[in-house]
């Protein structure tokens, strides 16, 4: 009855809508949550703002707040709230006072904790209606409670509190939405099954930080200069960074399950990047064609390694977790306090530059923006001390969107002045004057079109007035929600037991938390300083690789990473010597996963290598398509031959695919293969043999048994694996020992059984094939690791 | 009869050698153009300093100038030279006087003319060593003559001045060696003919500059530092910059006859370019094994283009050769005064990173050095003002040889001290107290480890002392000088006509000659101002392709070179809207030699060509094994798949070659490639295949008349080739009319009276195979130069 008042009040004064302009229906927002710490500090004022905004627009208001806290104690509480909310600078503080005063009326508080308390407010909302004689256009029900009474709510509103058709539902939803990928489908589905997808507004606050928002307008406005240098060819590196220096003091009861990665990569800085690398739709504002690109977008990322990302903690993180979750002395938590992360995406546009995510807690400056910065291609003639300091090409090229404090201490835009003026729209964003001592990302402010927006508007109030306008670019589907779960749940799962490197925290952190690119992995570039360290931890640089023997032939010994790179340039330097005498290399290699790295040393490490003159063989195949990424030619492919430069023809896989099927006898793939290699090969005798070694002993793919391959006339022959897929193609064991030389390389505690047995046990090729290798007049070399030999 | 006293004189001074301290032998240095501008300026102050260092070393020693003058007043020039010479400040003056006294009385002036001039030269020598019983040890002859002199004095050296048999000869040999590499041939093969390849020491001055000098020593003794980023991953671009601030005034015969690119960068830059990319011999003062590895670098360098290159003339050059060379008022000079020229190797190690090398005169300062810029991979989480100034890995990180001149005024060796402290040579190198003030290459000095010679010598007295000591390595051999000219000289014919841009010349060139890299070419980035155009040049941009029709179809047509960039840039758009649409491109090519230059175009310019989603399939194909020279496979795989990223899986060779023999009926190659298309090729429609006409208006392999492949059911056919070798295989008729696009490419006068005639005739493919291209539901666009369209 009180709410009935207050809006005839309202509707009949004066200055306010008339009854004909509130033709567009009333609108009911329910705040959930009223009283806690978002709505104190943003939702309330955003919903003020919203109101001042839209008292004009033909809809008409009521707004309710919402607690588990009883009505009595709830509404004092929320009123407190309501009574200090803020008058904008840019409103007259007489429309203001009037406008405040009628929003005071316009809410009101309501206790939501039974079903029954949903069936009431319903009946109140539509009550007033008929009462005002209003027609519904909608209802907001804004989310601000913890995402375990989502369920709970979400089935009350559902069954009591849906408009009449015709009337529309949104319903607002704030972050954590889920920890990894299974939750937040669980929760979706949860979700789901109460609301249909238009109905729900996940909340990114980052998607209403003036700068974000900007981003795709900006690229729109001034695709004339950016179509030519937004890619590849242009872009050196990409960095989307926000620092922090609070510390998690007084939440780790939230931050001990989520960490710096589901805290602020998975979400804010992600959205940031997808803005940054999606294909432009033809028309940025509308929504399903953005949201479209941006799922686009998130299937170009390539697969996050453990490699992928540096992590850190706080020093004093670990007290904190334990004071404030009551863990023992001797807890130690894994949560990283800081995070940088390469990302590469795998699109003809960006394949190959490096986005870079950061952010962090208990560091230096508080910050946070998206940094664009283009290749230097210039060359100037004049000396430096002579160029016109205005546009000259050699200066550092960068767009910049910042999102706020740092330096600057507000939102901009910045594009280097030898990039180009970009267009940017009036009425919201003006030039700032450059206060030239200020030095932004290396160069004077000066150097830079700074823009920044006409009016500084809260992230909240932004999306606020989207919720109201149904612009649902601006908030999280659920395909994109679990597009970027799908993203990051592999590098979450990678690290989960990972010690960050411990940091001390602000100016203190120096250069500990650097970090640089290496061949597509990120390490920090400092190394970690010793009194930080556990004292149980051993560098695995004091070792060295050890010589010795192995079932009477030469073994070499080492943590893996150093027998990979020892084993590399032996391979190098037997190539270059074959090369140089005979003209030609015959190397045949091994499919499996040890290889890979050695594959990838080789095509990383060996700018010498012969590849010109080399013969590549396969020594055993499975028997799918070559472009099968089963396929050990593909294997080898991706991670070697894309990046060498092995002539076409000296390429030899192996025919497992003949007249469109695999592996059939009669289309005499082992004879083919035979005969190429005795038409090359002088004497059928490769150069070089690469083997691995299987944990039942098999080599090559010659398994225990083997009706075939292990003794015999035949070169090649097909094999029966004991694991799918079980047909194979592999050269036989008489074949490998015409070899000229024969690698076995076995790495892994996995491997440690096999090669106990292996040294104790004599030439029993039926039992154990690897046990058969004896190149007749070659060498033989065992490279065992640490980990196979000694377990 | 003086120099036999003098001699005397010489040897019994106590201070000085013995007699049996000169059992090493005499060593007579002939100074051929003694009283030149070079002699004056270095040579003979570089023949005393060699005096000075060796006059203990058991050698004997006795100078002869020489110089076309008469005797007498020739040797009175020479004496007013020799009685200038200095005094190095490292040397005591009272030891330097006596020094300079004896070596005035070794030193004598002959006139040589006559071919008798040097029978009276040989027999003094012989006298004298004959006189004091001395042994020769061999002849310097150093030629400091114009070129068109040297046959000449070749031959009087080799009839009539060579040493006994056991004593050595050395001729000295300065620039210019040859004007292209045709000359440099021709000249090449004249002294080949008076002096063995041992005998001959080309100097190039640079190889005598201590910075230069020390770049292969420095990669040698910083192996463990540099061995993992002197490669392509980590090195950003390489500068090779010689400016200079005076202009070519009073050298201009000279210099309208060479310009900048014979003047420095064929020589003193490139070799500076092949000391950084060579790979390093085992032993770097092994001369064999650097000339060996300098050779295999110059095999690496990518062709130039004229789009490699911009030239740009100081606008005074051209009245200052009417006048100097008295030509007329309208005379117009294209002799470039500046160059920038980007480099690639196609090395491993060094493939796609761009080397600059430029050069000009009238620039703002004058200064040498050769800059390695690397890549910047760190991500610094300090913000820049909190940062550690000493290490950070953020800052710039390059290593400088400093030539001379500039801001250091003198040469040095820098290395940014964020990369490593710098193993130098304790004894010739030491390190620099850094002016903190200065700035050298946007970093203050401070910034870098710096090193500066203990003893700073000119380049012509180091360069003496090495052709003393036989160090050929500091010498260009033959070989070397043609490779270097094998490089150029493409470049110097392309752009021979090529106007260059003018400049004011000194500080007013602001960004006039600021150039960038655009896809592999350079280009100046600041459009040519209006007021320094000739009016009446006509800029090659003014010709466009033109667009009509021919046959009823779309017709391009433009200078080949144009025609073909056209087509580059059609089928990339084809390409990546295709790959966009579909997800793969399936693409056709034409053997003959027509599309080559299209496949270097294809290979080099298009970086965005979506070549990882390419398939290339073969339009036709000869009946030979593919790594012979004459398949068509072969020719594509060289100039272009060789260069660019197809997978293997999608390169889709015609099996011509199978059971081991070629083109065999029952082989099925024909149907073997109808099955591939079939199952990869959606609809059999290839989406783009290029074609080429014969002029006996065959396309494909497709001859007029043929019995198969014109018309029927038969994808691929084998037909037969009135020229050699006669098999071919072919895509059919009915196949190529399914694709989407066709493109067919006509090039040169040779194809103009089969154009002529084509545009004429209807369809009539069994008399002209190629009328009966007619795409069945796609479209066909010619591509017709001007030679093929209007002869």
């Amino acid at each position: 009855k009180m709410l009935s008042r207050v809006l005839c009040t309202v509707l009949f004064m004066g200055a306010l809508p008339s009854l004909a302009e509130v033709s567009q229906g009333h609108i009911s927002v329910v705040l959930l949550g009223a009283t806690g710490d978002l709505a104190k500090k943003y939702l309330w004022q955003g919903l003020f703002q919203l109101y001042m905004d839209q008292v004009s627009s033909g809809h008409s208001f009521t707004f309710h707040g919402a607690a588990l806290t009883a009505q009595e104690p709830g509404q004092r509480l929320m009123f407190d709230v309501l009574k200090k909310l803020a008058c904008p600078s840019d409103e007259s503080p007489n429309r203001c006072a009037v406008l405040k005063d009628q929003f005071l009326k316009l809410s009101r508080y309501h206790q939501l904790k039974t079903a029954e308390n949903y069936t009431v407010l319903n009946r109140e909302i539509e009550m007033l209606l008929h009462q005002e004689g209003l027609k519904e256009a909608g209802r907001i029900f804004y989310f601000s409670v913890p995402p375990f009474a989502y369920t709970e709510i979400a089935r009350h509103i559902n069954s009591s509190c849906r408009p009449p058709p015709g009337a529309w539902l949104r319903v607002v939803l704030e972050k954590p939405f889920g920890h990894d990928l299974e939750s937040a489908q669980q929760l979706a589905t949860e979700l789901r099954s109460f609301f249909r997808e238009e109905e729900m507004y996940r909340v990114d606050h980052y998607l209403g930080k003036q700068a974000v928002a900007h981003i795709l307008p900006f690229r729109d406005q001034n695709r004339q200069f950016l179509d030519p240098i937004w890619n590849r060819h242009h872009v050196e590196r990409v960095e989307i960074v926000l620092k922090e220096t609070v510390d998690a003091k007084g939440r780790t009861s939230f931050y001990e399950q989520y960490g710096v990665i589901r805290d602020v990569l998975q979400n804010h800085l992600t959205e940031s990047l997808m803005f940054l690398t999606m294909e432009l739709p033809a028309n940025v504002s509308r929504a399903e064609e953005v949201l479209q690109c941006k799922l686009q977008a998130f299937q170009s990322l390539r697969r996050l390694e453990k490699t992928s990302a540096v992590l850190g903690q706080y020093q004093s993180y670990a007290s904190q977790v334990q004071e404030e979750l009551q863990k023992a002395q001797d807890y130690i938590s894994t949560t990283p306090t800081f995070a940088g992360v390469l990302i590469h995406s795998d699109s003809l546009r960006w394949e190959g530059v490096p986005f870079l995510l950061t952010s962090g807690k208990a560091l230096d400056e508080r910050v946070g923006y998206v940094r664009v910065l283009f290749k230097n291609r210039a060359y100037c003639t004049q000396s430096e001390t002579l160029r016109d300091a205005g546009h000259s090409q050699c200066k550092t090229k960068q767009i910049i969107f910042y999102i706020g404090h740092g330096a600057l201490n507000s939102p901009a835009v910045l594009v280097s002045r030898n990039l180009f003026r970009p267009v940017m729209p009036e009425g919201s964003w003006s030039e700032a004057v450059a206060q030239s001592a200020l030095h932004i990302f290396g160069q004077p402010l000066s150097d830079y079109y700074v823009y920044s927006p006409v009016r500084e508007r809260d992230a909240y109030s932004i999306l606020i007035s989207n919720i109201y306008h149904g612009r649902k670019d601006f908030f999280i589907t659920t395909e994109n929600l679990l597009a970027s779960w799908r993203f990051w749940t592999p590098l979450l799962e990678s690290i989960s037991h990972q010690p960050p490197r411990l940091y001390p925290g602000g100016v203190e952190n120096q250069h500990l938390l650097d970090f640089e690119m290496v061949s597509g992995e990120v390490a920090f570039t400092v190394a970690e300083p010793v009194e930080l360290l556990n004292p149980s931890r051993q560098m695995p640089s004091d070792y060295k690789t050890i010589q010795s023997k192995f079932r009477q032939s030469p073994l070499v010994s080492a943590w893996s990473e150093d027998l990979i790179s020892q084993m590399a340039s032996d391979i190098e330097k037997t190539a270059s010597r074959t090369v140089a005498h005979s003209g030609q290399f015959h190397l045949a290699l091994s499919g499996g996963s040890s290889p890979v790295v050695l594959f990838q040393r080789l095509a990383r490490h060996h700018y010498t290598f012969p590849w010109k003159h080399t013969h590549i063989w396969l020594v055993d195949e499975r028997c799918v398509p070559l472009t099968d990424t089963e396929s050990n030619f593909f294997s080898l492919h991706s991670h070697l031959l894309q990046s060498v430069r092995v002539p076409y023809f000296n390429v030899h896989p192996m025919p497992v695919h003949l007249n469109q099927r695999l592996c059939v006898e009669e289309d005499r793939g082992t004879e083919l293969y035979a005969k190429e290699i005795m038409a090359l090969v002088a004497n059928a005798s490769f150069d070089l043999v690469l083997l691995g070694v299987g944990t039942d002993g098999h080599t090559a793919s010659l398994f225990p048994h083997s009706e075939t391959g292990l003794e015999g006339a035949q070169a090649v022959v097909l094999t029966e694996s004991p694991v799918k897929p079980h047909q194979r193609m592999s050269l036989s064991l008489p074949l490998i020992n015409r070899a000229r030389q024969v690698f076995v390389l076995v790495l892994g505690k996995g491997k440690h059984d096999i090669t106990t047995l292996l040294s104790r046990v004599g030439h029993q090729p039926r039992k154990w094939p690897v046990s058969g290798v004896s190149p007749s007049s070659g060498h033989l070399v065992w490279y065992v690791d640490y980990e196979a030999l000694l377990g």
